[in-house]
């Protein structure tokens, strides 16, 4: 022993202090489980998230209607290009549920390893810029949709949901598949930013 | 020196550890500065999006236009009140801006104590719900504002902006404050995961 080290007394009641003193400190093994747990539910979280967001996005895609009686030189017809909102929001939709699939080998390192920071912290980057795209084509669908139910008197905007109430029933369908994928998204966030928090 | 203790040696050019070896580790003071600093920038962002918000609240509030022709029946005039979703931009905003100022004093306990992670979950929840708030407002308006600018042929829903310039010009400001808020509110949520993450 040299004479300028430093001598740290451990006391006999720890278990670790016994016999040959470890290299590195042990692992705290009693907060994996919460963290697991928490990885998990965040997997399946995004796998809910996943089929929501496609579910839009196809309600989207096939809500066209034609109706069944036409004049001599235009048939009646709607569908989601018929609106440039509509349009973006399935633009949107794939978009999220192609980032979803993709993300999720980083949530199944989360749930290997738990107490790695980085997979978690670029999840959480990422899933606050999907939420924001989310949120925006589902609530600008939203207003356009809110439209055509309703109309609005004082800009003589006239509802067509009259007409085309196929078209608005599906269209409306894929609105709220969005809304539910905005709530999957914060949970999702909530979850993450806990996660980092415990440590 | 007793029989089960462990010596760790600690080498010469520690500047800690010469004289009495100390009962507690040392608080890593390293990291103090970067967790600070990102905290300080975070009380700045929320003052700018406060600034933003109230900004985007303000400018629809008082985007009434009155046009100076009327007939005998009806004086033609355009308000926020006129279109649901514009009345739920300006709700929004103001809630988003309320929670805002309410929430300058939990970032400034971040500044305070930089390794508290209590205030910091707080913040990063409530800006999760904050953020998809403010986006589902701004985009909604934004669905609108393109329809009072473009109109729709497809559905027969004609520009306004045409007659009542005044009132687009206004409302498209606050949809773009309320899309600055929204940006801002992003960098805040990542800045705050990046916080918790760094431990």
């Amino acid at each position: 022993m040299r004479s300028d080290s430093t001598t740290i007394d451990v006391p006999e009641s720890s278990a670790v202090a016994k016999g040959k003193a470890p290299l590195m400190p042990a692992p705290r093994p009693e907060k994996s489980p919460y963290k697991k747990g928490l990885a998990i539910f965040d997997f399946l979280l995004r796998i809910g998230a996943i089929v929501t967001t496609l579910a839009a996005a196809a309600a989207m895609g096939t809500s066209d209607e034609t109706l069944p009686f036409f004049t001599q030189f235009f048939q009646f017809q709607a569908g989601y290009d018929d609106l440039p909102t509509f349009t973006f929001f399935l633009i949107a939709m794939a978009i999220v549920g192609g980032y979803l699939v993709l993300s999720l080998p980083f949530s199944i390192i989360t749930i290997v390893r738990p107490h790695a920071t980085g997979p978690r912290l670029l999840l959480v980057i990422l899933d606050s810029v999907a939420l924001t795209l989310t949120t925006a084509a589902g609530a600008a669908a939203a207003a356009i949709v809110y439209l055509a139910h309703n109309g609005n008197p004082n800009t003589n905007w006239l509802a067509i949901c009259q007409q085309f109430g196929d078209f608005c029933q599906k269209v409306s369908g894929a609105v709220v598949a969005s809304f539910i994928a905005v709530v999957l998204f914060v949970v999702m966030v909530v979850l993450s930013a806990l996660a980092l928090g415990r440590h």
